[in-house]
């Protein structure tokens, strides 16, 4: 089993870990290292669901802090092993999982063994299938077997945001729009009905929408409706009885479950509509007072967080959460995955620096 | 290897060849038994090519008429051995292949036996691979083999057209319109370009598009533009950047192929369209001596087939064609495709009639 070096380098860090390959469903050998590592740790009790694994200090301070990132990636796909490259003079190490979020993780791994006496006690928590479907995570099912584990009054999510703090998320609804007609063949269409001609109307709609820009406490969330798939018809020569339209409706946190849900079904009156994935956002948690703290602390400038990530699993349990790590979020999933090494670097400093204050 | 009695009724004998089951690829038994079937018979002088077969007269007559029908069908459904069944008081022979078209090569087979001395020249063919894309049909190969087989003055089609006589044939032409985009994360739609949304007035036009009727030749040909499918989307997260949409236009016999590319592309324009198939229709024919003759002689009313079929093959070798078979166009292809035996035995009579007459 490969063996980590919790002291060295949160670069060289995040370069071991990154060598230890951990698709989604793969997380074993990852979670194994890092079971192994933080276990030799007196400060830290341990415990292991799976692949979750969640080590907490207990000195007895008044407030706790949770810590999180998940182990797995997308699969690689021709980057791995990672490299040391230069980038118009910048350092960076490239490879799957630099960014989406080992380097998050490394950060985190070294502050765990380092930090014997914070200000706050911590529970640092890595988890297994964030990569895939919600109810897969880790962290869903530590949260119905241990939710004692989640209890935090503030929650930091080491998710890429190059290296700035991003509050809250969107939320995120999956509906499927369906049109139906009546086959026929194509020599004698006017036999049928086409499906495919009745969805004129809700690609017009979605091209004309308009998404909003929504202020939730301080922040500005932008929104977003889209079709992300498309699909009808029988054969070349069959009048198609149904087409089907995936949208996506990205959803600012100020807005709940229903009423995303009540504003789709209103966008597409008239046609058939089945939600089919809901997930609320989590607003930004900014006003708690610890939360304030540390953005002062490391030295950043909010800003809204549009994807949909773990800080609305903590934010419904009512724990406020922001997402701080080091890599651009938009190189995340790409094949030209890769971080700046001195994001690396400034992420720990600003950790070490308001986790270790007085 | 079943043996068929040509001296059996047009009914017994599709109850016969429907039960040799011969979906295309698989019609080599059945041709065998129509190949040993008609050697047998001293008036005809018989072709096998592959399993395609050609019988015919040489009796010195001035005309020439070719009588064609395809062996194979679509797949079985659960829809052989055929049954007699009773709708409505009427009786039917149900089951795969019974409309399309093994009742009309019933019906030529028995002629084939019957006719020793027919008042024209006959060319009877039977040929495999209709049902699949044209370029394996028996009838191009033979076309490029030996195109001298194909001599006639007149030709009928026993495709399946309730008795009536169907005059010529539209033809028929698919295009992919296509829409680009820029794929992006769907949190983040505005880094991307919805390709889904940008083909709404592709959808908008072929909803809007009213079909021309038009006169050729005193038949009506009603036309047809039609998406038959669409597909876009890379995952539930990814703004699209490919929306793909199958159009399928039919169009009257009076329009060549570039007439017809050029109306879709007019439709479509602003956008790319890639022609993937093209074949053009067939004049009725009519107007011609013998086929005056024919439609006197059955005593129908001439209209248009709206569907391709091989009569457009002959028209574009110079032969007037018409299709003229038992079975109601419909049920072709259908599970429950059924033939009324009345209307065996009325195509029967209406072939037998002509053909020896004086």
């Amino acid at each position: 089993m490969p063996r980590l070096d919790l002291t060295a380098s949160a670069a060289d860090l995040t370069r071991a870990i990154c060598d230890i390959p951990s698709v989604s469903d793969d997380e074993t050998a990852l979670a194994d290292a890092i079971f192994d590592a933080v276990s030799a740790l007196p400060h830290l009790e341990v415990h292991r669901d799976g692949d979750t694994i969640v080590a907490r200090t207990n000195l007895g301070r008044a407030q706790r802090v949770a810590i999180a990132g998940h182990l797995d990636t997308v699969p690689i796909n021709d980057n791995l092993p990672t490299r040391d490259i230069d980038v118009d003079g910048e350092a960076f190490l490239w490879g799957r999982g630099t960014v989406d979020m080992k380097a998050g993780v490394a950060v985190q791994l070294k502050l765990a063994a380092e930090l014997v006496s914070p200000r706050v006690d911590l529970t640092w928590l890595w988890y297994d299938h964030e990569e895939v479907e919600a109810s897969r995570s880790g962290l869903t099912r530590l949260a119905q077997t241990r939710p004692d584990l989640f209890a935090a009054d503030f929650a930091i999510l080491g998710e890429p945001s190059g290296g700035e703090v991003e509050g809250g998320c969107n939320g995120t609804l999956r509906a499927i729009v369906r049109t139906r007609g009546a086959r026929a063949h194509s020599a004698r269409s006017w036999m049928g009905q086409n499906a495919i001609h009745a969805a004129a109307p809700i690609l017009a709609r979605l091209a004309d929408y308009r998404a909003a820009e929504v202020p939730v406490e301080g922040l500005v969330y932008r929104e977003g409706l889209n079709a992300v798939r498309i699909s009808g018809g029988v054969a070349g020569n069959v009048i198609p009885d149904l087409c089907e339209i995936e949208v996506n409706y990205r959803f600012a946190p100020s807005r709940d479950a229903a009423e995303a849900e009540r504003h789709v079904r209103e966008v597409f009156e008239g046609f058939e509509v089945e939600i089919t994935d809901l997930a609320e956002g989590a607003r930004p948690g900014l006003d708690a007072a610890l939360a304030q703290e540390f953005v002062a602390a490391v030295g950043a400038v909010p800003r809204a967080k549009y994807g949909w990530t773990d800080v609305a699993r903590f934010s419904a349990l009512g724990v406020p959460a922001v997402n701080y790590g080091p890599g651009d979020p938009m190189l995340a999933h790409h094949d030209q995955e890769r971080v700046p090494v001195a994001e690396i670097v400034a992420v720990e400093r600003g950790l070490r620096a308001w986790l270790t204050s007085h």
